[in-house]
């Protein structure tokens, strides 16, 4: 089969025929329909220091896709051939603290497909069943393939109830215009979105965003002003930081309501200042760190959004054939796209 | 000014003329623009046992409103004249132990406008500024008036999140109906709801019920299967039980899933023979008790589902002239109508 | 080796010699330490209408129990021989909704040790590695035995924090003083404990209940006055309603604060009339289904109240080696024990 | 009356005799049977810059206390003369929106006690009848006087239920003492604290720390690797951060479990770097600021830790009369004590 290989510790990616993957037992191969380039898909292509200290060649990367299942190893129960699927993107160690408590999102064990083992950049992958989620054929390709992501994006919105609340998202990244789309589909009462990209920002407003802020043209103080203002005086309900810069970080506290509740899902770059007793003591608040996605409580919540109308079609901006890599990652670096799907 | 007024303890109500109000310390005088009718409007007018047990004539009655301030007693600072207001009917104790933990929903010795002091049927009304809801100009009398029950329908969606999960609504009254366009707004994946009339199960469509079930025609048997084919088995994961129905309420247990939860909120006329063990305690299930509002949380949510499109125009089916107000209670007695709003 | 066999549909259990267990792949034999009974055992015991439809004979009864792993099978890696461990006697599906969203408690395909397969009533079982939990050698096996069904008092008391609150128990049988035991440790303000046997009421007060009321010699009325007086007119808290009673459960709705909680564990004989409105809707309470024990985060608190002291040392009532089970089972039939522990 | 005042902008205070207050509309008189240092006081005492800048000369300070009512003002119905009574020290709008949902703790225009009116510190103090609470004549004065920074601790510990769970309390000051003791009585499976100060420990375990670790002796790696050894690897489920140090705060978020969670209460003196990525996101805590106290819940709530026999004795470790005031202060200073309380 083809697939997009790091052979080697150092920046790029090789296109090559490599074996077709075969199930062990409670394991399944998938014809991949399409396959999304994630951030830290960009990290190792890049090859950067995280990426140089995680990955170890040669590996086939990806991890956010679907597709069908066209061969069960032994054991399997939960699907069969021709299933449309996606699929968890963390394998789970099932029996830390966290896995036997119903917090498998947070696992200490946790594997993670195209990092610690061979990922979704090819025209086949093999998983265990258990990652698996049957999607509805309703949903093409292009979207059932960035439910990881999405998923992301309704546990950081939804962690605590958006209905007829106020929102500041900050980071128009696609996990935040994901989050901005989900914040529409659950009934917020106003969407306020900021980012440095005009670009961005166009999409914010297609997917729902009642304001959008330039953080690039406005500085914080003006930003924060304008938030005021929207929210005649009050602060909005809940922030959701999605984008790890620490301007947007202090915006998000500073513009969050006193008993407010603020979202950290967005990864700095190192670490932050922070002024702990006006930003989170005084106000009374809840911080939540999101990470990964409630398992399987999430994605259950997804196939029920996507029936209650949630729009992510802006979000998806370029579709490529899986040879096309190269553009994607291009398209990624410069910032202009939202999520990026290739095509084996 | 002119009132309705219940002048002695027999059915029907007088319209009349009654003195203007004045407003003592902290009390307001309104301008009624809009009065709604209410279930227990109609316990009155009829001169049911509660009613009789309860009112004391004369009485003028009504307590779902809204109006313009026209005149401030001593010491009001909240409000002023010209301000468009709403209000909350139940007047609370404030220092019973469940005011002042934040439930004064559930106030042990609240007092109810148009019940235990004259009401809102009138040209004017005189509230404690306490009670009052400022309101935005941009949602019309007839709307503003009926966020009262329209709050009861907020906290019986929302007492837990909505937003993708599936839900069943038992009896499409005015309130049920609201509910219906609560869970719409709260981005439901799919509203289930049942009723004996036609009439109202059309309102039910109309305010974003997927699938409407008569509860006339079919038995519970069939209703429960078509509920178990909508869920694929699995049942919903939310009942919101609005009738007080007795065949309503074993429906609304028997087709919740394990770990869901129902809300009670439609009244019993009496007694109902539960089988506890297999509806609440095998499932597993939180089952809420939901009278009243939450103050004034419920007031704050609902100005934001307002901004987030609430749509409760099917709901309000009939406007009158307040003397036409016969006619109000004769469609609320024949069941064929959403909500009632008189003019004064 | 020796186990008790449910030969025949008919009252009664046979010891007996069977063949020693062997373990299959993921399963573990064990050495049974102790092995407690329940009220589930005796329905069997006495083989009523339940047991009659859902015991299929021959069967090895018996679910609490705590052992030493003897022998692992192919592929166990949790245990390992010599581990001292406690079981979860409801093996769950592992791929319905309920187990895939952290609610394996209430898993829709659940099967239950010594009901469905072969239980620990003997002087060996074997078990999936899955259900067991390795318990502190600091806890002896009587104690370790019972924490299935103490498991069912931890969620039935602290499904919502009881932490300074007031709490009624209605019923002492076992897992009703469990319940004031877990109460007691988790810094209940004050715990009332209600039964009809003076024998239970003495044990309640040896686990911790400040008040206990007698239900066989004082009406519910008294009761409800009693309950005032000791809650100055507020009700409590929390109900707990542990006995299945008609009674009691109007007891423990009629006795609960506006705005508190109801658990509801004990299983009714058969339906029971409620009055919705006033026991539920308009107190604005919330009421707990509860079934099972949280998987596992029941289990990992149990262990944290060990340590924080939990003394369930008077519950434990009476031990036999399991040769003498008949006395057992007349002792649980007449009421006048708390906890029956046997030892293989 | 005696009282002592800030009469300039300057370190100390005066005793001296000052006018007898009378109460206004709502308000009442109290005799003060016991007045508690805060560090607030010493601040103010100190005259530092915070000081400086917010309290206006002259002035009566102190806002713990307890008396006797002597004289009720027109109005006030919720007490009378002869009652026993704390204050909560915070006067709250009672109109904004968090007064407004319940949240008055953090009220966005509360004033306090001895900071924006005249305090406790005095012979009399007068206070609206809505900020006091009355108290069981069980509690002696010394006690009683200190409820309100224990209510503080009480909302730090019991933001989320400690039953069962570990925890890690980092700063044994007053109130981290408090929250020692109070997660004692909430059954708290671990105790461990720390601080630089063996005297403090020494408390510490008085209150029911099980473990006390001292930060002053070892370091950040040593406290934390024995934070791992006393919970298996695990880590704790939650910890409170009771001293503003930036090297107790890292403490405390990298011992939390993953899925934890952390309180925030102690008042950092500046800005803290933190690496929001591995102390809050990957690890899915949530942290909550902490601030004031719950009002009233939580002073309900400490009646009934109260009843089920939280000791604080050991935390209030000095008594004078109020003319010694200048050695409690020095005490505080010098961070050789726990509570110190004056008697007028």
């Amino acid at each position: 089969m083809r697939a997009l290989v790091k052979t080697a510790a150092q920046a790029g990616l090789t296109a090559m025929t490599c074996p077709d993957p075969t199930p062990g037992t409670g394991e399944v191969v998938i014809r991949v329909k399409a396959t999304s380039l994630c951030g830290t898909d960009a990290h190792i292509y890049n090859w950067d220091p995280w990426a140089h200290s995680r990955i170890h060649p040669p590996r086939i990367i990806g991890h956010e896709m679907c597709g069908e299942v066209v061969e069960t190893g032994p054991g399997v129960t939960l699907v069969r051939k021709g299933d449309y699927i996606a699929a968890e993107s963390h394998l789970t160690c099932g029996v830390c603290f966290q896995c036997r408590t119903g917090q498998a999102h947070v696992c200490r064990n946790y594997r993670i497909l195209g990092v610690d083992r061979d990922g979704s950049f090819a025209e086949y992958v093999v998983l265990p069943e258990t990652v698996l989620w049957k999607t509805s054929p309703t949903i093409p390709p292009e979207f059932a393939s960035v439910q990881e992501p999405l998923g992301n994006a309704v546990d950081a919105a939804l962690v605590e109830d958006l209905t007829g609340h106020t929102v500041l998202i900050t980071g128009c990244g696609p996990t935040g215009l994901f989050a901005a789309a989900v914040a529409r589909t659950a009934g917020a009462a106003t969407i306020i979105a900021s980012d440095v990209s005009p670009y961005r920002l166009e999409l914010a407003k297609q997917v729902g965003a009642d304001y959008v802020l330039n953080a690039k043209t406005d500085g914080g103080e003006q930003l924060a002003a304008a938030i005021r203002d929207i929210t005649a005086g009050e602060g909005v309900d809940a922030s959701l930081e999605m984008s790890g810069n620490p301007a947007a970080l202090h915006l998000a506290f500073g513009s969050v309501k006193n008993g407010g509740r603020v979202t950290l899902f967005g990864i700095p770059t190192g670490p932050i200042t922070c002024d702990l007793a006006n930003e989170i003591i005084f106000k009374g608040i809840r911080v939540h760190g999101i990470t990964g996605r409630r398992l399987f409580s999430t994605w259950y919540r997804l196939a029920g959004l996507f029936k209650a109308g949630l729009n992510i079609k802006p979000v998806v901006t370029h579709t490529f054939p899986m040879s096309d890599f190269a553009r994607g990652f291009e398209l990624i670096n410069s910032g202009r796209c939202g999520k990026v799907v290739l095509f084996p």
